[in-house]
């Protein structure tokens, strides 16, 4: 039974995401234009999130720091391009306490400034590197348009600033975190299937030399840019002078990486994953894995056991003891996407049995309470992880289309958008006129070969295969 | 032996702090003025206060939010007492993008207003209470003068924002994070002693019906407050209107407290466990616990295996086999404060033996390798625990005097200050008169038996006993 409180995800998809970010209470508008409130289990989810992927950061080598909140617009400036691409979205500090300024400063867009500076002032030799330091903190663009989690004024991330003694351990830093960090928690944690590939020209980072994105697709078809990771070659490390003696003895400019995901993330979860219900969380990623609902008073010593159990096996379970119907407590369960619902009501203890649900089928399977719990719960988890994967890796392979030329296009977005693999000759001319029809823009340059060899929108000969979609 | 880039601690306090900062990377000055960088040390340190904090906070129902960066002035406006005390120390944003905005906000310096504002939107019943929040997050205040870890203009924290049915609970929870959060932590994980009580109605914070402090002594005899938990009945949900529908069927206000505990607790750390050679941590809240340093290359292998059976057992351990001498890597350890450092050489290998330095008391012992390192190492962590603790604690109380009269206040803050304890009248004239003598300062208010019955001001008849001290 869909829940009232959401709109059908086919009737509306854009009132159905609104609707599921409100019911699961993930996020609630705040009186502070443009910006959100992470409500507890929005929260929970990102500190999840965080959790996962600074382990895996932090096994590779990575450290934690904290970099001041604000810029001085002087030090921002020293970066032409950085400047150029964020001075027109960042809220600006003018006045401390009583006093104007006498420079003003930007709250961060992103810290590749303070982190340069930084660097300058502390490495001398090829011995103080690499230097991989990472940041979890919030940023703010002052962006016109708002939507929960996929764009707001301020939002949470993670902001990695790396610098290297050689050109190919910087790219090969930029490529690690990609594929074997993001793209890895992607398909491990969110189960999600995603694409990862080279930003073109038009489409990279202010100031690097290349992107690498991760790029995801959601229900509807539209494309979400998911992560980046750039690689900036000398530029920032000449623009703010971070030089070393290298191994013979001759002063160097550092090669510097910067990448980051962000609380998007949560977004993407919703819009791949979700249904009429509300939210559907794989288990690897949710905060609560499992509720128990107990029907009835003479199951509740029942339900105390197994939620013990549970927990003392680190599945993170919980019992809604709550005065609510057990109705009702099904489709909280659901609409919070827990990834397991164990009902036990009075015939099942005549019976010996209890029902188990999976939230990403709504199954329901009875089983003996004689079974391993634990073990059965951790299979199921397994089987709902890969399940939950592989039917939003069918769905995106079911809408990731070929077109030879602007009319396939136009046709394909004006039916069902999705991804387009389309041959491209490497113009922004071109770029401009995929952009035409809907607002198509290149996601990423695949290392895949072409299709026809001829550019999509030209028709000359093509550079690069390249995947296409419509953006939130 | 003194580590040589550390100024004398007995010489000059002020510049040891900044050595102690500097030598044991915890902290950087940053190009943006009064701001600093978390190094990775100082970083590693603050995760795990957060890392605990977080655990008791959960574990006792609290729950994690992220509440916006910003706060419009008229948001802020709506409580008098909180914008007439933060006013002339917050940053305020006044340009968006390339535009001025039509009204100023502020970087947030508490979020009382914004807690206040989203709890208004979601409270309305009794069945909602209590709502438990809190935040881990940077603030921000436009002080003039600035000290790594003890007054910066960014600094990070945890703000707790709860509301509740009835004044008796939310007193309580005021009461209980003082107590059995914030005390208990600085007992059990910091090794810091500390006195907790009530601030003067001078020193409580902008807008609090009273506040609770927790007051921690330095080394060298200034008091550093460490904490604060504020109740504030119905101030803020009257000017914010956050209101619900009683037992009785009846609109009340709701019961509200805030309290933060921040950064300056790794200031706390330095200042008061500290010595000559660095950095010196507890056990309990040391990133790294144990350092293996192995001198020459046929103890490799014993080495790595002793690292692996103590990160095996939660102890985090590591090996220094970096080329330095091993006698810059002893000054290494003892500048980072590692609690144990493991040294093996070749004639240990010969004897079966290894020696473990303490940090606390540079104290060596020679162990046989056929003890169970695991437990040794367990011991003697609750040794060094136990130690720095009550270390601490005899210094503070050797550092706490009485006084019956200004004479005798002027004659110990002139020669050691410390703690004074001393009966007071209640009235603000008496505290002046206090802080014209070294700035010393009521820390709070003491619920014990006055002393001798008479202000130590004026004489005339006490109402509390008060600790008094200079404060950083």
């Amino acid at each position: 039974m869909a829940n009232k409180a959401i709109t059908k995800r086919d009737t509306d998809f854009a009132q159905w995401y609104t609707d599921v970010v409100k019911s699961a209470k993930l996020a609630a508008y705040s009186n502070v234009k443009g910006c959100i409130i992470l409500e507890p289990n929005g929260y929970a989810i990102w500190e999840n999130m965080q959790k996962t992927i600074d382990y895996m950061l932090k096994e590779t080598g990575h450290k934690n720091v904290a970099m001041p909140l604000l810029i001085p617009e002087n030090l921002m400036k020293k970066e032409s391009d950085l400047i150029n691409g964020f001075a027109p979205e960042v809220a600006w500090v003018t006045e401390g306490g009583t006093n104007k300024l006498e420079e003003r400063m930007c709250i961060r867009p992103t810290s590749e400034t303070l982190f340069s500076d930084y660097y300058s002032s502390i490495v001398r030799s090829y011995r103080d590197l690499p230097i991989k330091y990472n940041q979890w903190c919030s940023v703010m663009r002052w962006e016109k348009e708002t939507r929960p989690f996929l764009r707001s004024r301020e939002f949470w991330w993670q902001e990695g600033h790396t610098i290297h003694e050689t050109k190919e351990e910087a790219e090969e830093e930029t490529k690690f975190i990609m594929e074997n960090v993001y793209k890895k928690f992607f398909h491990e944690y969110l189960a999600i299937p995603a694409i990862t590939g080279r930003k073109t020209e038009r489409e990279k980072f202010a100031g690097a030399e290349y992107t690498l994105t991760i790029e995801a697709l959601m229900y509807n078809g539209i494309a979400l840019q998911s992560g980046t990771s750039h690689y900036f070659g000398q530029k920032f490390s000449k623009a703010y002078d971070i030089s070393f003696t290298n191994r013979n003895n001759v002063a160097e400019y550092a090669y510097q990486t910067s990448w980051g995901v962000s609380s998007r993330m949560i977004g993407a979860l919703i819009m791949v994953h979700g249904d009429d219900n509300g939210l559907v969380l794989p288990p690897n990623i949710s905060p609560k894995q499992v509720v128990i609902i107990p029907i009835g008073e003479e199951v509740k010593n029942l339900a105390n056991d197994y939620n013990e159990l549970l927990n003392k096996n680190n599945i993170s379970s919980y019992i809604d003891d709550s005065e609510n119907s057990p109705g009702y407590k099904f489709a909280e369960a659901e609409v919070n996407g827990i990834p397991v619902r164990i009902e036990i009501g009075k015939r099942d203890i005549e019976n010996g049995t209890m029902v188990l649900v999976r939230r990403d089928t709504l199954e329901k399977i009875t089983v003996s309470q004689d079974v391993n719990i634990v073990e059965v719960i951790r299979n199921l988890f397994k089987d709902i992880q890969e399940n939950m994967y592989s039917k939003a890796k069918k769905r995106m392979e079911s809408m990731t289309y070929k077109a030879n030329d602007l009319k396939e296009v136009e046709q394909i977005m004006n039916t069902q958008p999705g991804f387009i693999k389309a041959d491209w000759c490497g113009s922004e001319e071109c770029e401009l006129k995929m952009k035409e029809i809907k607002g198509t823009k290149s996601r990423c340059i695949l290392d895949e070969p072409l299709i026809s060899g001829k550019c999509v929108a030209c028709g000359k000969e093509a550079k690069h295969l390249v995947v296409w979609g419509i953006q939130y």
